[in-house]
């Protein structure tokens, strides 16, 4: 599966006084780009929640810090689902410099998201529309 | 009315690259510290929303950035009622350093806040419990 | 002067439990607006630091919220330029809803911004390359 | 060695449309646990930075997200060394809800601090006046 790139721009809330980006909002980053790589298969979040009913929530999230991003740096943060299981999705993220720089790794991390029924959290099994839609298959 | 007070740490979190805490943060402990004083009355936000189906909307936001809190700092968050409508509160914040230091003020704002319906967002009057409690008339 | 155009999305991490936009979150997008308008020509702030020994530091900003945004929302940050002094500049934001739905303002500010020394943050004449760049006078 | 605890209050900030604390602010959470307890021992770390000329990066986080925290719960956060090196420390937190009710545990993380210097970002020891105190040795 071809990986989803999401660019972003380092703002000022984004970074620290340590002249960096603060190690928190790599996971803001990492999130924007789930949420695009859904839209881009036609899947609006707040659709799945008015008509489904489900939301996807982060279980886990292992992240390696390999160079810090500066205010101002233009990013993009590749997406790829690396596992699927009846009601969840494992990602793997990296967030790289921009092109035509580009090349820098800042980030890597692997991020499980399970789909859970909005009342209650519990599981729900993946819906077949988003199934059939980016995996091609039911 | 005396002002309440509310220490507050500046973290990394808080700051920017700049090395100073980032301008829309001072917002962020302005509420804490209006949740606090409520809190100080004995009222709680999440009571408030279950028992009475209201909660607290900002409307207007006039701040004025005096000097710059830096990283490590310890804030005082001082807060005063300064007008009272029939669903509405205005409040003075100010943000200085802390005691015994003290004496620097970083940061003064005036903040309207409407008390409002959680269905459909339409101004509530403020209940009864709140205004004998707070201001010690119905 | 024409108003300069940011979209942006509305992300979770933007919103709260009252599940509208952080109040504090709209002079987040102000400021990245602030940031796409100085951009637009042709100024980075990263090399403003770096050759001019510059930053722009917030003064003062005085917000209405008029109505919440949503999670998923798509909004324009509108930014006009309404004054200028010899070391600071003068912003009305409007941030509305994204054409071709549109129409909705959500919050309206005006934010007075400084153009300070980066070291001892005194103010500093505005560079004469903004100036004519923007202005198209000096 | 006894964990350390920070209380934290949840305040909208940290809050998101789901109505629950938003994933990326545990960390948050957790790196002002670590910075407090560092302050335990008598470490600020703007004087490690002015003093001693490093500060301490994030290498990489591992958390597992158990049950959601909401708006106005007040939390533990428990924060213990499991591992030293010659530049590094890992940490392990779990953020638990306050006692007396306690019990809940809505988070755990396993995360890796390098000592570095601030100019040049390179491994650094760590101080000898960090050892002793923290670690009783030398």
């Amino acid at each position: 599966m071809k990986a989803h790139i999401l660019p972003i721009r380092v703002y000022y809330e984004d970074t620290d006084a340590g002249g960096v980006v603060y190690y928190a909002n790599y996971l803001r980053f990492m999130e924007r780009a789930r949420t695009e790589w859904l839209r881009s298969y036609g899947f609006e979040q707040d659709r799945l929640i008015t008509d489904l009913g489900i939301v996807f929530a982060v279980r886990s999230a292992n992240i390696d810090y390999l160079r810090p991003a500066r205010f101002n740096d233009m990013l993009e943060v590749k997406t790829r689902v690396i596992d699927r299981g009846r009601a969840s999705l494992a990602f793997h993220h990296s967030i790289e410099g921009a092109q035509p720089v580009g090349g820098t790794v800042y980030c890597r991390a692997d991020v499980k998201v399970a789909c859970v029924a909005l009342d209650g959290m519990r599981p729900r099994a993946l819906p077949p529309t988003i199934i059939t839609e980016i995996f091609g298959d039911d």
